[in-house]
């Protein structure tokens, strides 16, 4: 791998920063505090790893004013140390060389392919399926009929996109992950199941990220929506019709079950159940394999993971939970 | 998208119902109460969304007759709404217009393959994979040698059937999910593990959906086995030597360990745990993030979820029990 | 199906074990005590199974000495049955009829590809991809650029490997992994989400098998680790920056959040969650569906999964956990 290389007062002018140390210092790429070394940056945000900034061996650490005269090494201080850290990672991103359309794509009708996507080997692009600027789709994806991939987005590998599926501008789709698959629809018909066909589609707005292997049920009818800005971890499943308002983000392994409304700006930890038909408000909190069984409207920190203890006093707790409630 | 369109009078003889109002309303569509307009037929078999039956501006409602007192547009009286609603939205799917074989698709033996079959673009069909008429493989899926699919079934986008996977009639299997790969089966020696080889295979019975992103693994011998009519939601996992009994439905990202028997007609609910070499009888209902470490013989509902509570409660609750165990 | 048929004392002899009884038998096939039949071998090694063995109609079975009296027909007497049971599975594991490099490959540069591999068909090999001896690539897996698979090791169909993926010898993908997606990596700009690219990657070390629709992300500097003898089940989620010790082994449907750092010879349990940035020590056990959130140093086994009840009692105790909790 070979990256571009940067004067360290270059990369503070980037971040708005100011550099206390050698400007002129040139840096290769960027790492933890406890893996940076020679010609490396490195970032400290989290007062949980000071011990790590004071034995660094990186050439310079990003670092909000109040924690310069902990460094000991070239430092650039910033506003915001986490979101400079983020924009950093921008400079050493490797370019992709990939352009046009692979030859063995399946694309059912190429005029409605903008001329600067992308389209990787093996991929499958059916009829009616419009494509925008910049949009890379990777090998091995599948985009259904009627599926619209809005400016540039990307569809990583084996991605599964069902008919009329939406995506926004600037989406990521990660590999393996579903976007329409019917819902868990049926009625009980003589002790048999009964199928709810799904009419509706999948919608993505702007700045989404998928996660990989993530699943997103269709509608039944309308929309299943994720509203812009919002993220999901690796393995979530957003059951049909459900809503996720703007910037919220949820974490890897998360179910939230059919027509369940979650607000904006709520931070969904993983290994979470969340039931249907209930609504969770703006700015929730919920920490990680919780269980949530009812609409929760205040703004708020909600816990229900299980506690972990030795085996033993586990077998112990189980005995004595199940004993007082048969009283 | 275009639709056909029905007269409601239409409708009613369809689903062996009566209309009372106007019965040549012209339908074009079906949504929730709270979403319907216009020339949409909508449907009411749950209580708790009476006030969206009062509000709705649907042109028709299907629901049962102690409710039609309380509606105020056109409505289709049937003996089982939720039943009734599930067989309407079968009038009101798109056709595939998608026949045949596709060229870009892998085939190793095309005289096994039904002519009635349509196999999609960037799909693998290995030797000896026998498929029935009307079968559907979308794109990018993969059926490995000795695969059977069944007729009227569906096989989605980038979904693997490994090796001997048996798929019976009027199935679904949703996008990227995984047949018959390799237990966790190992064996320690000195410290390493030796592999237990999966000489089994995973077979499906009748009218079975495995939702998008499952996964089912073959038997270490003998079968994985679903019986007819089973219906498994996303992201759920079947271990190797399962046998889930006739018309079980299994919600999101359930895992459910080797060797464990699931009886007839069970409901289990998403985000559960299942240990192995168990056995639930028929009819158990499981409610979700419950863990199951013992056979369950009785009918009835068994619930183990975590209890959601403000964070600060958690952590003293947390901190009691862990308490009360030291004892 | 057909296979390969050995005379008992030909299994005794490859397993260092003794036969009483018959040795000229012949075997045509491996199950388990209660689906073995004639010319069948089957293999004891959980006394819960006792009263199998002593109804089994297998032709001979794998046991240790102690349970030798309690046979009834012939059996090859070994120190480790489980690990005898193992390594006699591998003498019936069916032969794979395929090689060479599938016209429907979409390969960059064959150059790289040992000639003795195997490539599927509708698979996709990027630039700079290497790939070792009797190395075997299933239909629709997708390697990136820069991909390296060690020799003997096996990719099953669908799954995808990102940039710059290292896979050691004698590895096992299954289908529909994901091995290189961007962690869960945002900083706050104004109540929306600022991406942290994630310039890292995932190595594999040797002997590692890794289950279907597992995710494993790239790091965001540096690499994610799997080390030699590690064994996932499916659907385990294993984040950016993620270390796990040798021969560990993680049930299905866990998800360890980043940077953690899980120590050698470990034994996690299926549905559990372990919290980011923490580290668990060697030889620790952590049964299904607990919720790890501190480091864990010492030895030991350790619960917390919900307890299971009736929903009567559940409703009553979940009552009862929030009530005590707001004095």
């Amino acid at each position: 791998m070979s990256f571009r290389t940067y004067k360290l007062k270059e990369i503070a002018d980037y971040l708005d920063g100011e550099v206390i140390g050698d400007k002129e210092i040139e840096i290769r790429y960027i790492f933890p505090l406890d893996q940076a070394n020679k010609n490396h940056l490195s970032f400290f945000y989290n007062k949980n790893f000071l011990n790590n900034l004071k034995n660094t061996k990186a050439s310079a650490v990003i670092l909000s004013k109040e924690f310069s005269g902990e460094c000991h090494t070239n430092c650039v201080v910033v506003k915001n140390a986490h979101l400079a850290y983020a924009k950093a990672t921008k400079l050493f991103k490797k370019e992709m060389s990939k352009t046009g359309i692979h030859p063995s794509a399946s694309i059912e009708d190429k005029s409605l392919i903008d001329s600067s996507a992308c389209i990787g080997p093996n991929s499958v692009i059916e009829s009616n399926v419009r494509i925008g600027e910049n949009v890379i789709i990777h090998g091995g994806a599948f985009l259904a009929e009627g599926t619209v991939v809005g400016e540039n987005s990307i569809i990583y590998s084996n991605a599964s996109l069902y008919e009329e599926t939406l995506v926004g501008e600037n989406c990521i789709i990660h590999a393996n992950s579903s976007l329409g698959s019917d819902g868990l629809g049926f009625a009980i018909n003589d002790s048999k199941w009964e199928k709810i066909e799904h009419l509706g589609n999948v919608r993505l707005e702007n700045d989404i990220e998928i996660g990989a292997g993530c699943t997103i049920d269709r509608a039944s009818s309308g929309e299943t929506l994720l509203k812009s800005g919002v993220k999901l971890d690796n393995q979530v499943h957003i059951a049909h019709n459900c809503e996720i308002g703007e910037n919220s983000i949820i974490g890897a392994s998360t179910a939230i079950a059919g027509s369940t409304v979650i607000g904006a700006r709520c931070k969904i930890g993983g290994g979470c159940g969340i039931v249907d038909n209930i609504s969770i408000g703006d700015d929730v909190m919920i920490t990680p394999m919780s269980f949530v069984t009812k609409s929760l409207k205040s703004k708020g920190i909600f816990s229900g993971g299980p506690i972990l203890m030795k085996h033993e006093n586990w077998l112990k707790n189980a005995a004595s939970a199940r004993r007082s409630t048969k009283k």
